[in-house]
């Protein structure tokens, strides 16, 4: 932030113009392979999602819009999460596309016959290597903390777009499906 | 603990006789109850799984076993669980059969149509009379501070039990499922 | 979404343009009132979070952020959250402002001395009557499925605001701290 | 189980009669050690404990246990927990002590200047070695699947030792600490 400004109201400013840059960004790119993302999670038999610290919760956003959707999801870690196999999607997310426990759990998905789908700013990061489809957002990543990509503190633009990115493949997938909001809502968690 | 040893070994000596005490007393109940209690969860579609703190991870720990065997499982409260209906099974566990949330849980289960399945040491509770399968723990429950009924503290004895109790409800139905240990082990979650 | 388009090109930039849209209807606001809801969680001596589904996602993102700054935070839920006591405040958000689970932690926060600090976008709402801070987001709640105020499934629209809120509060109070990124750096979690 | 038996009944008194040879076997191995075990958590700045699966459930009762107590405690993988350090305990069980991310996480403990206490089947593991503090546990572990070492499911009786003895380790530094348990019930969690 060039400013000195320190409000609420100049960060909020701020995260939305970041935002809006890296959306308008993404969005040059190649607008195929964002429906072909979106094709893959509809065609698994299942979804498996895994991201480490705040990606990971960005996914579990997505993840329980996907079940909404009617979609078969696990989250990985969780007690009932079993294992994955093939015809199964793990989708990840990693700004650098070198967090460990990603790339470990990439490897043994496609080891075990399943794909791997990766949201990244990495192309030619490890994660981006294993995986059968990758949405690139061009954020700074966690790792960089040198302020010249985003004047957001370590990978909080690239969280703020998986969620958005999230949603949109949401969005996507409901409307294709032909269902309204009445029809999904009946899925919804309904014993908290 | 009458005595003023607080040496671990112990501390160890006196769960094991609460515990055992305690499984004695169970057992003296009405085994065929236990057994319709085990059947009552695999005749479900799906079974969730709900307790409060540590009675809820024990249940987790039941239900970790119950996705290895080959069941739909979900913990309440986690990312990707659905809506329970009729033909589910809410498996529960609450010492006082009074804790608000579990038992909202099951007046919300029995309202969808599904049933209640709940381990309590409290047969007159308002959970034990929401559930159609009712599994009776003679242990100490968390309210009780007063060291009468175990020397151990809030909950600990009863909160031991599920996870034992837990494990036979698995060990019955794998049995009885005929499948070997080999058969299981490549539902274990491969990705962490 | 009037239009055919079910891209997820056309989803992202509808989601952009609603969070837009609600972010210049939230500054039009009192940004003195974003910053004292700021200042709330600055001055607590423990910041406990709590929402349900995606909202309580969101406000876990922002826990990390607030633990990344080195503020004592709290999910309530977590196996080792303690009770909440005066001097702290709990974060919550719910859309409507009537989530029976919020609201039930609310008044408990409230009983305990603790301090309520809502994110809605219903100012007349139960939560935001048991709040000493509230902050508006003027968006469609989850119970909303009519489509008039978002094209959006149900309360997306306002979860995505929470987690952009949450990181314009951490934005600042990290601004106003005067650490560097390298000062924060070491807190990250490095055991996985 | 040599019987035909698959009643839950004989399936809780086939777990009570290994747990009782495997806790004897426990005790007969050196009790200084159990306490010199506790020593070391109550003696940490900070303890963290980590497990996968099943273990890890049972380390989080332990966790919210010595929460209580009044202990710092963080469980590795939650939103909040920050980065372990020189003074911190991690606590972990893994029956073989070859858990992939529980040695890496021990490894990580140990660079970080943080020391490792160990719950194992296994005194010649990669996890007994990096650990300052190892409780042994002569359990089969997950891996042993033959049925030789206990008749139930992969490491289902060392995570039930694991749960009985977390529960030894608490209820002896609880004595020690000289607080009643009226003295240790406010701190239980007040939000649901």
């Amino acid at each position: 932030m060039a400013s000195d400004d320190t409000s609420v109201a100049a960060s909020i400013t701020l995260i939305r113009r970041e935002l809006d840059a890296l959306i308008t960004s993404a969005l040059d790119g190649n607008p195929a392979a964002l429906d072909a993302f979106a094709t893959a999670l509809g065609d698994a038999d299942r979804v498996f999602v895994h991201g480490a610290g705040r990606s990971g919760l960005a996914l579990e956003m997505t993840a329980m819009r996907l079940m909404h959707l009617g979609f078969t999801v696990h989250v990985v870690g969780d007690v009932t999460t079993p294992a994955i196999t093939s015809g199964d999607v793990l989708l990840t997310a990693s700004g650098s596309g070198t967090t460990g426990g990603v790339v470990r759990a990439a490897q043994s998905a496609v080891d075990a016959g399943a794909s791997v789908a990766a949201i990244t700013t990495a192309t030619e990061s490890p994660l981006a290597k294993l995986a059968a489809h990758v949405l690139v957002l061009p954020a700074a990543d966690k790792l960089d903390r040198s302020g010249s990509a985003s004047a957001q503190y370590a990978g909080g633009l690239f969280e703020q777009a998986v969620v958005l990115v999230g949603d949109a493949l949401f969005h996507s997938l409901w409307k294709q499906s032909g269902a309204t909001a009445d029809d999904i809502w009946p899925r919804h968690a309904n014993l908290e």
